[in-house]
């Protein structure tokens, strides 16, 4: 067998159009769905576009010909779901005139908001409570350039300072409050439904602001009433069990979660999340960290899909209602981020442990190999 | 201003082909170029399809209207070019009946050839030299389920075993060595060619086992025979400065350099890579790893793209020649790697501090941020 295939193969190709692989980043491609103008600069890293990957050892699980994929937004520009909301965040305080962004987050925002701004030429503050962060969990956003500040308070004060910030100082406040976000996210929707050519019968999510869940429904139905999709989707929202306000339906003050990204107590956006579990006729549900890991795991080790633990949440809490899952239904479940974000967790969780002090002859080798 | 946009702006606007963007992986892409056929199972993460993003601060840097963009193939499916290869590989092996792969690989390849061969149910053995590796660089591989074997010897006996198994045992080598891998990677030839509408004049890329440099150049000639592209590019290769043999002319025994994915003495591919640059009339360069480390830190903090350092190379190639580049050009640099692989680089290398022990009020914060 050669490796070179011979040239009469070459020139009997069908030909594959030029440019057709040419994504020019969610704003350009779903430009009439958002709050952009010809002024608008588009600040954009090519965000969007990431792959539905199906997940056969998930679809055995359930059975009765249900078809999974993930939605696997790990594979954005800084490694999660955030760079749909940045870019268009970021255009539109560009437009407005800002020198500057501010947030308030320890994260995956945090990254995100320093990647973009620095790329439209902006300084990017990032306030964080004082001694309560790992310098692994910023370095990301640091190496972009971030200007973090860290105050002698806890993560509420954090949050005020950034506000106070933004009302008093030339400065863009690009936390979850800002309302951009959420249209930028949305295009996650128009996606899942541009690949399957309709809505799944079912979106799971991790839920944690209740941002995203939010934002998937709200372009579900955008894209539904111009017959997009011919359907809605049930959303199903996962929390973590200790960090779950929506299945205890009031606010958690001490959420605990080795989820970090979906550790918190008191979603921002609520309302608009019970909504759109209502309309969908959806549900939310709780999911242990013990299920989390299993999950991400599972993930990992079966279907090559390393994410964060938090985005895990999504099949967890998928497996853990599998029983109830329509026969020959089409599900989608979300992973918001990417599990390098997250190394330790990966070294704390894997399974298999590493054959130490082999001698370097194939005899010895083939042993600990089984053969 | 209402961030829901009023319902007439979404009825007005302009139908998006449903299924646009159903990128299918490479080996669907591109199966005509490719040696597969309907009997090749198809392993794919869908890989491929990375972004070509336009860097205004670097063709700033070199003027006269050159324009530079990124093949960023650190957003494939594990972090790095090398699933491109692995695709192929993985899905080979499976159609020849393979029940497990082996490698030996401290880094992004173990990493994608265990998240390859575990989806196509195959057991994935990794052999390293014991105590040479930190765990870090591995979470990721054990993870996805590779079974890491590490042997009391160093890195060339890693390799003979790995050969000797493959030859003994029903074990297929997924090392650089497997002819399938260079025939995946020249699909991100064509890519760049797909989007550009035609080859770049100058393709800047890391140079290591010099593989990738040999794989861009089958796949533009491939291009070129088909009249996808009407010129072939200069190729440009640059190596680290103390792991530089194609500058010294001679494999260099001790390698060093920060830039831990190119610190190779004795390339794999040499004579094809030596090919690649004497056809395309293009060239070999050395750059430093303070060069490397500055054209990293300017990628993340004026583009928000974020490299693992041994991809900066191309860049800091290109910044070193760049009196140079011809005017009114049309240059690609490839980063390999995705910068979350290693954030022990992005805590060490980048410029900012982070402010401490601030005063929780605006009052203090705002004198920190220059207000």
């Amino acid at each position: 067998m050669t490796p070179i295939i011979p040239a009469d193969t070459i020139a009997k190709s069908p030909a594959i159009a030029t440019r057709a692989n040419n994504w020019q980043g969610l704003i350009e491609t779903y430009r009439s769905y958002l709050p952009v103008s010809e002024a608008t600069p588009v600040v954009t890293l090519l965000e969007g576009n990431t792959p539905l990957i199906p997940v056969p050892s998930i679809s055995d699980r359930i059975g009765r010909q249900v078809k999974v994929s993930i939605k696997y937004d790990g594979l954005n520009p800084t490694g999660s779901f955030k760079d749909r909301g940045m870019t268009m965040a970021i255009s539109k305080a560009k437009e407005a005139g800002a020198k500057a962004v501010i947030c308030a987050s320890t994260g995956n925002t945090s990254a995100s908001a320093a990647a973009y701004a620095r790329r439209a030429g902006m300084r990017a503050f990032v306030i964080i409570p004082d001694g309560y962060v790992a310098l692994g969990k910023l370095a990301q956003a640091l190496l972009y350039g971030a200007e973090v500040i860290a105050i002698k308070g806890n993560f509420d004060d954090a949050l005020k300072i950034v506000r106070e910030a933004s009302e008093n100082y030339p400065v863009t406040l690009v936390n979850s409050v800002n309302p951009y976000r959420l249209q930028g996210q949305k295009t996650a929707a128009f996606e899942v439904v541009d690949v399957l050519g309709d809505a799944p019968d079912w979106l799971c999510i991790p839920v944690g602001n209740a941002g995203n869940i939010t934002a998937y429904w709200m372009g579900f139905n955008e894209y539904y009433q111009v017959n997009k999709c011919g359907k809605l989707p049930k959303m199903m929202g996962f929390q973590a069990a200790g960090a779950a306000p929506f299945i205890s339906g009031a606010p958690v003050p001490n959420p605990e979660t080795m989820a970090t990204a979906i550790r918190i107590g008191n979603p921002a956006n609520w309302d608009k999340a019970l909504n759109a579990q209502k309309s969908s006729e959806g549900e939310f549900n709780a999911v242990t960290d013990r299920e989390i890991l299993d999950a991400y795991r599972i993930l990992a080790s079966e279907e090559g899909i390393f994410c964060e633990p938090a985005s895990a949440a999504s099949v967890a809490g998928l497996l853990k209602v599998k029983d109830r899952v329509p026969a020959n239904s089409n599900i989608v479940c979300v992973l918001t981020g990417n599990g390098l974000k997250d190394p330790d967790s990966a070294i704390t969780h894997s399974i298999n442990e590493t054959y130490k002090d082999i001698e370097p002859n194939l005899a010895d080798v083939a042993k600990v190999m089984g053969f």
